[in-house]
């Protein structure tokens, strides 16, 4: 792993929490960086994971190369050469090692959502800010190429005013003849909430990168199916969290939306999708089609050939495109990750900062808050206003 | 117009209300049912038309053939000829005249929304019902044949019991580039709503039409352009309706979903679309496509050719279709309307109920109860409940 | 039908032959034509039909509102009342009658394949060129609003030099599984080809219409179902034209492309796709979804937003749509004919040229020539190269 | 790179020919293997990497970690490390370097078009026959999931009886406002052809693998920019091969279609189009979009529901889904090459045949002397007639 000695790259040792999806698509990505980004911003070097099954653990640090395996993760925050916490575990693990880790000194990055509530996300927050580590959440959507384009088209002010914002993520892995097992996604102990923290994280994410902050909520939830079999095969078990969500939404700047989100959406597999209405053009996105953003603009004077244009981002002048390959080459899900961490450790490594292109522990927390003001209007019928006082770092909705 | 006299079909003599985009359309429809439902259930006899502006009056009687023109719609419904009353003038035009022409024994026809608010709606169909009329609201959607597909699979349980209803409707013509005057669709007296009225109406309809009654709303709405040139050129008016709105639902079954309509998404012209979630399936529409239904079922054991299906909505086994031209030859928005008042001729002519394929006058109350819903839950930050007791017909929202 | 006796527009005594699906669509435009198009250029006055069986004359009449019936076209011909002959009649009816209208000094309007080879084209187009009458063929997606916008932007230079047309007229009735049984289309003394005729002539016509005239033809054709039931029950009938055909085009400008046409694509009902790119942008349309027109354009120094457009063709500037409804309300196939017939009344009211606009015969006989070619390349297993010497009027390839 | 030694799989190691676009695709792929194909069938071991320009090979050395670097391909072939030649260099260098190879008992793996002339192709073949190594050519579109799809529903009969292939692959990087230089691709000493060998060798060998064998041929050509900047800035150089190609074809099992090619389809990025015909089925892809695949089936006695269906191929079920991602979770364009170099290095490790899920150096021969029979018709202007002599293994076409 040391091809790129020569370039003067510095290594940066990584200690991964997790070795299920995320713990997969993390490494995956750390391993494609160095040959993929051309020159990387750093040579991540993978220490150590950790995790509580350790044929697993076996298995995973076999396919991916780390040297070493933990099943506390305290051994691997106390590894001297985990110079950054990766954290791809369940949320209920997102805090406590995060914090650990800040306090130890090593830099965090984390998926999201970032905790279980805003509450605890504060707690992440604090830490990593008093440690003065660099923090990232992982809200891998904002290094989708087209993602990006439709950011600095609205930053340059394309679109003029934002009039709208409306977002959907669906996927139908809990329809109920897959028959999935009460995982923890489904427990609100481990998970916090359900299609809200897994899905609305993210468009939420998505709506304050290109829109603007939230300011009211107005929501309803379900949980269609509440009882599903545990997956030792040991009975039946309780679904305490919710299968979807769908809100009415108000920003700041004054824009109205909707976020829509569900695991029981028939044939929808990861349809995120969102469109931007603006007084001068609008922005259409779909995830399963990540190399494609629509645009319209309003253009004086020729209407006649006015249209929703369909954008194969996948020109060299295109956000990340250098690094991939001619244009209509289509570049997949996991080369966000690639993009996403070769940011962070270019941040780590030059002592840049995350935020605004990548997410930091402060958007973690304040797309809790959105999260549990989605929560907070289902339970109490009524709209939720939020008020984001950084200064003091108070969460303006108690956590549940 | 008797050429289908050999076929004893009756003829029914009809009065239409307006004269502009709405009353072209019905017209349209009118002129061109004769020969394009064969057979014809009855013969529009197209009496009269009654408007403000005599010169209008005078071109649209010569364009479609109406015998005669009246500058007062009293004089149209009080013209014996007159067997049926098609109301297609402006909102506040809607229940005086309806009503009239029901306390003269005239059938009625209305264009949505049935009334500014259903307090209004209310005593329509009280006047209706009273008279013993026949009644019908042109939700005209219903009598697209893609939309009556659906409506007919999930009525045979092919999508089983349903999670999710999403409808939007998006249109681009208030945006400021194109410096729409404040027309009476802006102005709240005779509009009565906005956004809500012209597009909501439809989507409500459509909820109700293929999945049930809405039982929960919340609600946010805006006015972005609130001042707009007069159509005279006489200064500038106050838009006081809403350009946008955007609302949480939830069914009486259980599913949830989401309604937004707005006049300000550049680039959308007619695009309503909706998107149904069940247990067994998925079917999404968009209007701008209307030959088209997409369409994904659960498919046991063989899934790997699964996903969504685009229909050709042109087959001689489709609703309607067998009046029209061979496969994949589409139809047009106009073919609704003909579809909607060969129906509504149909249950004069045959004495046959009015619902469920097309909307009555209760089905016209009932979307104007959600769409005050809306309208109450964005100005009181509250979810609204609906209850509709139709037993008295008491409205449960007051109207504004 | 003499509602706009006031307008002054002259009245154009009609006669139809046939009464199947081209009668059909012919007489449906006839009829919405006064109304529909405002003002009307003329008003089509529907003096008779003819046909062979008299059941389906009368019914076709009545519903169509002709005055009287003919089972012969000799007295369609004959009538006074008649000043222009509308031929919707199989192909091998086109030339007799066409011809003999001419000579009795009538307007010509008859169906595509202008004829079933070039030798007969050419006959007929003598024929009407020595009458002096107006000619018209029923290439009728000339008139499709989006095609004629293709039109216009080519002329105006906004693709610059055509590289490529390719073309493809896809359907599904003749597959195994439909049964469908030997009619007319696939009896060559009767229909002369089988999809060259039918779909061929509607592709060559629009490379004609928008690129130029087709020089060189390499071809195959396929009878892949050569045996069918009869119509009338007494057993089977051989196929003697084609199902299927493709061809590789060249432009007399140096386009290349290519031309295909099947009715055996299974699930293709009446898709009609082609696709254009010159030096500056491309075009891309499809029949079944008339009312978008896909338009790429090479733009200067702007190229991370380049794509592919989606124009919604229905705007009050895009052709013709002023006539109908505000944009996005979609029209139908049917409208297509709408549009071509006014054009056809206007130019024998106003005494105006047929072309370019409109296909005459000139343009019939022309693409009967390159479907002649199609045949002739497929059976010698060569290029055939087209001359076109039109001052003699010499068909440059035999008639088979 | 030794982190599966623990699984006992053999390590291969690899010599590299070209750093170019070809060259970075199959070691991004070569690199990636190892931990994305799980359990990998053998570990690739980078040895060296062979080019002319030194700069350049060290920085492809270091980018992906070949341990040394060779000027001249001669060394790299007898580097006693390499067991498996990967020839990514240009069409000019795939013959010597391939056949020396062989001859020294070499596996190889080569890109596409196997070589300039099917003669050269044939050479080719022989020696890796008579060598008894193993031998693929980079087809990688059969390693797209949807496509090895297609070749499974199409195996099984799920379509039937085949009518029709019709393909197209168009680009635009030639258009003239990019003003792209005459590399080596738009040469004929080192090229052999332009589109037909870059573009028409993908969508043969994809007709070949789907369909089945291609028997005739009636094709045109076409240079439109003849002359371009030389790469060195040392002015122009002439254009003397193909800039696009359309062609009318013919099955051995009687279906027929179309292939096309263009570097000159403006907004046409990688856009690789197929679709199939069949008596039961029909069946669409499109590389851009390469996780979908549309398929639509004849379905018994449900016509109502009939549509083409859009598959999204990310399906644990699906071909090499199961390594990646959870469904809807994209994959991109270099997947392609991972699958395909998985598959060889198993047939390596295992001793298993690389035909037919693969192509061998007898399919890259077959694909030439198709595109072999482009250029002659073209020339010719007639139809070719292809014979396979594999017994004698002549070519039927004679090398240009």
């Amino acid at each position: 792993m040391s091809d790129n000695a020569e370039l003067n790259v510095p290594e940066i040792g990584v200690g991964m929490l997790g070795y299920a999806f995320m713990g997969r698509a993390h490494s995956n990505a750390l391993r494609s960086l160095p040959f993929a980004i051309s020159p990387p911003p750093a040579i991540p070097r993978l220490v150590a994971v950790s995790g509580r099954d350790e044929v697993a653990l076996k298995s995973m640090a076999r396919r991916y190369g780390y040297e070493r395996t933990y099943t506390d993760w305290r051994d691997l925050v106390a590894d001297e050469d985990v110079q950054l916490l990766d954290n791809g575990g369940p949320n209920n693990l997102h805090a406590a090692p995060s914090i650990a880790a800040a306090e130890a000194g090593k830099h965090v990055f984390c998926e999201k959502p970032l905790a279980r509530t805003a509450g605890e996300a504060h707690a992440m927050l604090e830490a990593v800010e008093k440690a003065g580590v660099k923090h990232g959440v992982a809200f891998n959507y904002r290094f989708v190429p087209a993602v990006r384009l439709a950011r600095d088209l609205i930053r340059q002010g394309r679109l003029g005013r934002i009039y709208h914002f409306r977002a959907m993520y669906l996927q139908d892995w809990l329809m109920p003849h897959y028959n999935t097992p009460r995982l923890w996604r489904m427990d609100r102990e481990q998970a916090g909430t359900g299609a809200i923290g897994d899905l609305a994280a993210h468009i939420v994410d998505l709506g304050r990168f290109l829109v603007g902050e939230i300011r009211g909520v107005s929501a309803m939830t379900r949980t269609f199916i509440d009882e599903r079999p545990l997956p030792d095969g040991s009975g039946t078990g309780k679904v305490d969290v919710d299968d979807a969500f769908v809100a009415a939404i108000e920003f700041e700047n004054g824009a109205i939306g909707s976020l829509e989100g569900t695991r029981l959406a028939a044939g929808r597999k990861n349809y995120e999708l969102f469109e931007i209405n603006g007084e001068k053009g609008s922005l259409r996105f779909n995830l399963e089609r990540l190399n494609e953003l629509q645009l319209y603009l309003v253009e004086e004077g020729q209407s006649e050939t006015e249209g929703f244009r369909t954008i194969m981002v996948t020109e060299s002048i295109h956000p990340w495109l250098k690094h991939w390959w001619p244009p209509g080459h289509i570049i997949g899900w996991e080369h966000t990750f690639i993009h996403e961490l070769a940011h962070f450790l270019d941040c780590i490594a030059n002592n840049r900062p995350v935020a605004p292109d990548g997410a930091t522990f402060l958007d973690g927390y304040r797309a809790a808050l959105v999260c549990d003001a989605i929560v907070e209007s289902a339970q109490s019928r009524r709209q939720i206003e939020l008020a984001y006082e950084d200064a003091g770092l108070q969460p303006t909705t108690q956590p549940r």
